[in-house]
């Protein structure tokens, strides 16, 4: 008989019960066929002796195996491990390369070579210079946090646990309805709503819906990369129209409605992503008509709507539409916080229904309790209330960040103090190269991150984006420090050669 | 001059400042062609006195439309409309439909055919037969707000607002390995995980990456429609194998694999979704050879490991893959509630490190703070708390529903009692439909759901799932209680007939 006795270990300190423990170690014995097929088990009473457990334990690990289908039982002859166990095939070693099961991947499967990977961060001494982003210690999370647990708390709160709406909350979609309505003079209802998980599903939703194979999409010769990126996935054709320092041209987008169809016009209207310019009303107007004219869409990612230091923020093109082109996209990622992806897609009716479907079966639906959270925060006029108060702190970083920069490294910087957003549009003296700046930057802790990004148009306008709004005062002279030290070693070393 | 005075009115009641009421009221003016381009405006002292307000108000309100670019200022000429503003063109009527700009839409867009719409619930007085979900009436919701709270009240929480990793939050990344290499005898590190928003987001995104135009993917006969629909939505092949007591037939597989290049196998092991039954031992091992032998990927979705009522949970397949052939996928949705959308899929690094790319794409991320609960809610083992606790609630509601269906129902419904799951896989008589059953069905508030979705393969087995788990006593009392006045008064009409 199979010696059961010194091939068994029972771990009781284990809180797996022994039965459960007898169990699996005779599958592994099986599996390995150490116990063969049609082998014999002892009898209950005899492999409890050999044990030393009760025989309880015994008949409760045979009915497990005969449960799972690893023993069959045949009446008054005992129990046999099953006849027709295959042995698992192991993965043979080939060469001398050994298959590592944590890296490698037993099936062909398609690999994006379109999607940029997302850049990693994880050392806390470097500075990385931000492509804009808000800064994190400003974020009202203990209102937040208790407004969710007070959302949590209502008697209703079970009706939100199960399975909700693809459209996300009803009482968050009517909120937005107000708030943009007010806000942003939209002239919407719930239907034309369907709350994201941020800006990017919006965009990313838009563009499933309006982009195949070799549709077109207009974008600036500078554009947003992760727009681009979404849209080179679905196989559309990217056609890039000039920025200026008024926007998008939209005498180019004319004249390439003149010559082909247009799906889609992908704006950043309120400031262009990345120049930080603001598209101007003619523009506006323009760029409206000509949709209405030929038929194309208007994917309008208002994403800096809130953040306008100079004068009133400019109503949308969502605002003046009347004819059901845009799709409006906005979210509260830059205002808030980014973890919390809470964003809307607005469109007509079909539009968003259309929307609503595919998302059903990406992420099933959004988070109804975070969605409530946000439906009092903004309802209650805390998101306004935030919005004014960092908006204070973000222009005070902006004129000290655009000061120290034009008096200290005037010579070697270029910008426009931006009227709005949390970046600065920076071109570097053109005899020097990101490149080699950024190599040098790195030894004084300061990373620069993917330059190349701005340039996807290849216009060699040696610009790139620096954040302002997440580094406080201190943080924001330390900045300037590590950029003075950069250029002085980049000027040293020519002085030298 | 433009009568200003009579054009324009002031609501001092709003708290929008009173040079933003005039310059929107002035931009919808300019926007209309009431004051048409090249319009000089009056200088600010006159429109200040016609206006009775201060001087500094029009000054800002000419100040924000320059800026804005409705207006233009020559130098000693004064303030004019701008020359070269286009007027917006409206949407004409056409015949007697008129454009509805909240349901209309100004442009084209591909409708999808192919994904079945979510079904709406919003009447409390009808029960709803369904598919097999939790009581949300059990979630520890206030444990989790509890700890959603005290997450945001650390120290470090700033780290974890700002845009964070596309696999997940490290710390749940961390969890999940060691909880499901314990629980699940997976042998895993964290470069195998991904987080996802729920099961439904790791089926799409493995079939993103596994299935393009007519790849072929094995499905059972009877399956998971979301998933049917994932595939399908993909243009791939759908290939229908038997589904019998054993689960899914390997034999059916392997001629398959003989014949063709196929792509991937889905498999519920741990109950096949909708019948309930668990893939045996025997099968197990043959599926992981045949997917060595023919480099096929197996999708496990394992959403109902965690229900078993008569035995342990069978290790899934991933437990015995030595060949990175299998692709796990779970959740949190099923044993805590839907509306946390926290999942994972777990597969070969080269494979998370692609579906996580694309994810970066559609969601950008997860919410860290969620994900840092539940990664609290697990490690302190008030997950196995719970699923503890309604486990015995689930059995006892199981044993009544079944029960009471069979005394009571037993000519009209026959079923297996499940081994594990939230469902009772119940056939109807054959000689009654469920089209029939479920109009009558309506007349006593009871809605018996989309039953067409457990027969996609139109085998004509008259079988729907019917959810137990989410009903209390007395709600399986009155559940039963409809049932049978639907079949008493089918039975009525047919007797009168």
């Amino acid at each position: 008989m199979f010696p059961f006795k010194t091939s068994i270990q029972f771990d009781r300190q284990c809180n797996q019960a022994l039965y459960l423990q007898l169990s699996n170690q005779i599958i592994q014995l099986i599996k390995n066929q150490t116990l063969a097929p049609h082998t014999k088990l002892p009898g209950s009473r005899t492999l409890a002796e050999q044990l030393n457990v009760h025989r309880k334990t015994i008949v409760a690990c045979y009915d497990e195996l005969l449960l799972q289908g690893w023993v069959e039982s045949i009446p008054k002859k005992g129990t046999f491990v099953h006849p027709n166990l295959p042995v698992l095939q192991e993965q043979k070693l080939e060469g001398c390369k050994a298959f590592d099961l944590k890296k490698d991947t037993g099936f062909s499967f398609y690999k994006n070579s379109i999607l940029p990977e997302k850049p990693k961060k994880n050392n806390k001494s470097l500075i990385y210079l931000n492509d804009g982003v808000s800064d994190g210690r400003l974020t009202p999370i203990d209102e937040i946090a208790r407004t969710y647990r007070r959302v949590c708390s209502k008697k209703n709160v079970f009706d939100h646990l199960s399975y909700g709406s693809v459209y996300g909350n009803d009482t968050l979609r009517d909120v937005l309805v107000e708030y943009l309505n007010t806000t942003r003079g939209l002239h919407i209802t719930k239907e034309n709503v369907l709350i994201t998980r941020g800006s990017q599903m919006g965009i990313w939703l838009s563009s499933q819906l309006l982009l195949q194979k070799d549709d077109i999409v207009v974008v600036g010769n500078t554009n947003y990369g992760a727009a681009d990126a979404t849209f080179l996935n679905q196989h559309a054709k990217l056609e890039r129209v000039m920025v200026d320092e008024h926007g998008l041209s939209t005498r180019a987008i004319e004249n390439l409605c003149k010559r082909q169809q247009i799906k889609a016009v992908y704006v950043t209207s309120h400031h262009h992503h990345p120049t930080t310019v603001t598209l101007c009303a003619e523009r506006r107007m323009r760029l409206l008509n000509l949709a209405k004219q030929y038929n194309f869409a208007i994917i309008e990612d208002d994403y800096d709507y809130d953040f306008n230091y100079n004068h009133a923020p400019i109503l949308p093109l969502a605002s003046h539409d009347t004819n059901g082109n845009v799709v409006y996209i906005g979210s509260v990622c830059k205002t808030v916080a980014p973890v919390f992806r809470i964003g809307y897609l607005i469109a007509s009716k079909e539009f968003v229904d259309e929307a609503s479907k595919l998302r059903g079966y990406v992420d099933r639906q959004g988070d109804a309790l975070l969605e409530l959270t946000f439906a009092d925060f903004i309802k209650s006029g805390d998101l306004d209330r935030h919005i004014r108060k960092v908006m204070k702190i973000y222009k005070q970083r902006r004129d000290l960040f655009c000061k120290l920069l034009k008096d200290q490294l005037g010579d070697f910087f270029e910008f426009e103090i931006p009227k709005g957003g949390m970046a600065v549009w920076t071109k570097l003296n053109p005899m020097y190269s990101w490149d080699h700046f950024s190599e040098v930057a790195r030894t004084y802790n300061l990373k620069i991150g993917d330059w190349k990004q701005y340039d996807s148009a290849n216009l060699g306008h040696n610009c790139i984006r620096i954040g302002f709004a997440a580094h406080n005062e201190a943080e924001i002279f330390e900045l300037i420090n590590r950029l003075k030290k950069t250029i002085g070693e980049i000027k040293n070393s020519e002085t030298a050669r």
